[in-house]
């Protein structure tokens, strides 16, 4: 049987398409604006085309290809390798994405939720190698999630377990369109938003320079922050206050061996890393957070394409 | 092999023995006062007679147990057997509990959280029958959980998974010791305590009545909602609330086909069960609510002993 899987990483802006042998590593990679707007049709259409010309790059044969796997961003059916809906993609409801491909290339094609193939990713090849039971958490835009157990990745009745992202954790916050959630006040988003709140309610920063005429991103904030500016300070804390919290959470229900943070947030490490820990210190259950360690997820952007080839690997 | 196991539900003022056969069902029981003041060594000679008698009583030979499940309320390590730290049960620091009794009874003995046994008695002979995917939560003075991930009891790295009630709901939550955690609003004690803090403040109630010269319990609140005292039925609307959102909170996590609520507060299921349900339409992920039934735990006051021995069966 052949080593090599090819890994999709199906994003609302790009696709990723990756030959990945069995130890995760990258043969070869195809990556293309997504044009989401064009619709389904045309978007499977420039995925196999990825296929085909990483297959040619790499000189391997399709008949060497031992699967497909499809990490997507919302909504699927695991089971029946259905599209239900994604939020970024117009015209994506109930498309059996699975089965298209599995005509066109013979092979089997499997589809998970992107967080979930991810996290799989990671612990077959990266920060959750060797245990057994790992959470891994994304924090960029939102936030996502998904979860091992006992050595296999858990999905949940409806392909919605470990959406992190939404537990409640603010129940009478008033300052978020999301009720409280998780991913309304630690996501890159929310950082944004507490800068231009701020801003607008008086204070000054630096983030009002570096941002000009764009609006407020994440990105202003740190490198703000990295500069020593004030109120950039504070907003991290307090992020890194809510990853605490979030963290804690996790142990409270998952009770894992480990914990991996990927995401772009993930690369500002050091800025948030301290005072988060301190959180989980002072407030996670102590038997749970004895046995858990919080580190940098590995694969970084590769997460996507390892862990859309690890459903198959 | 015989069809009976022992299962033993310890707790800081009562212990329960249950002899239990392969479809649930208690043939003998003991229950006695633990004695919780006079230490381990006592309390484990009170099991030990307990088991005794429960056998004289059903004419049961010891040689015929397949083994002994004990559910414990703190810190165990199921894997070595031991418990760590018991908050009601004085003394109990690292004991060896199943190496003691199977040098007595030489069968088998195991050891659960009182939490993930009753969950897996309710999987097995309950509310949970048929979900591969079920969480269990008891609501009485705390809130504890257990959670079946595809047919099998989850126990996480350190037998701590499925602490639901240490989850962080209202993490700007003053008012609680526990630092906004969700058994601090929606437990038993919770609902007492804003009674207390109402009436402490003016609020004029039937549940003073009812309390008399005692301390105000939840179950006075009950009451008094039911005679259709406002105060209290304010203060039901609001533990119906809390109960919701960590319902959402399950869900968001685990994704489960079901959801049973067991403990004292869920015998007043009909006085919560509707705002409950409304705030999960109103608030859960709708792809993982879509698919989760949320009922009453079946067991009762049995889930103890049946799930201890469900630890051996």
């Amino acid at each position: 049987m052949s080593k090599i899987a090819c890994g999709i990483d199906l994003g609302g802006t790009k696709l990723e398409v990756g030959l990945v042998d069995d130890n995760g590593n990258i043969i070869a990679r195809v990556k293309r604006p997504t044009h989401a707007h064009e619709g389904p049709e045309s978007v499977i259409d420039k995925i196999n085309d990825s296929i085909m010309t990483a297959l040619e790059k790499s000189n391997i044969k399709q008949r060497d290809l031992r699967g497909i796997g499809i990490g997507v961003p919302g909504l699927i059916d695991a089971d029946m390798g259905k599209v239900i809906f994604l939020t970024n993609l117009p015209g994506w409801r109930d498309i059996p994405l699975a089965e298209i491909m599995e005509e066109k290339f013979h092979i089997p094609v499997k589809l998970g939720n992107d967080a979930d193939a991810a996290a799989y990713g990671e612990y077959l090849f990266g920060s959750g190698r060797g245990a057994r039971n790992f959470v891994y958490m994304t924090v960029s835009t939102g936030i996502g999630g998904g979860v091992i157990i006992e050595g296999k990745l858990y999905r949940g009745a409806s392909s919605g377990a470990a959406e992190i992202g939404h537990v409640v954790i603010d129940v009478h916050g008033e300052n978020c369109g999301n009720y409280g959630c998780f991913e309304a006040l630690a996501s890159g988003t929310a950082i944004a938003r507490f800068a231009k709140r701020a801003i607008d309610r008086g204070r000054h920063s630096l983030i009002e320079e570096l941002s000009g005429d764009e609006p407020i991103k994440a990105e202003h904030v740190f490198e703000a922050a990295g500069q020593g500016d004030r109120l950039a300070l504070d907003i991290i804390d307090e992020e890194a206050f809510y990853l605490g919290i979030g963290i804690c959470n996790i142990m409270a229900m998952y009770n894992p061996e480990r914990i991996a943070i990927g995401g772009g947030v993930s690369n500002q490490w050091d800025m948030f890393y301290h005072k988060m820990m301190e959180t989980v210190r002072d407030r996670a259950l102590k038997q749970n957070a004895k046995v858990c360690r919080v580190i940098k997820a590995e694969l970084g952007t590769d997460a996507g394409v390892v862990g859309a080839a690890a459903l198959i690997i």
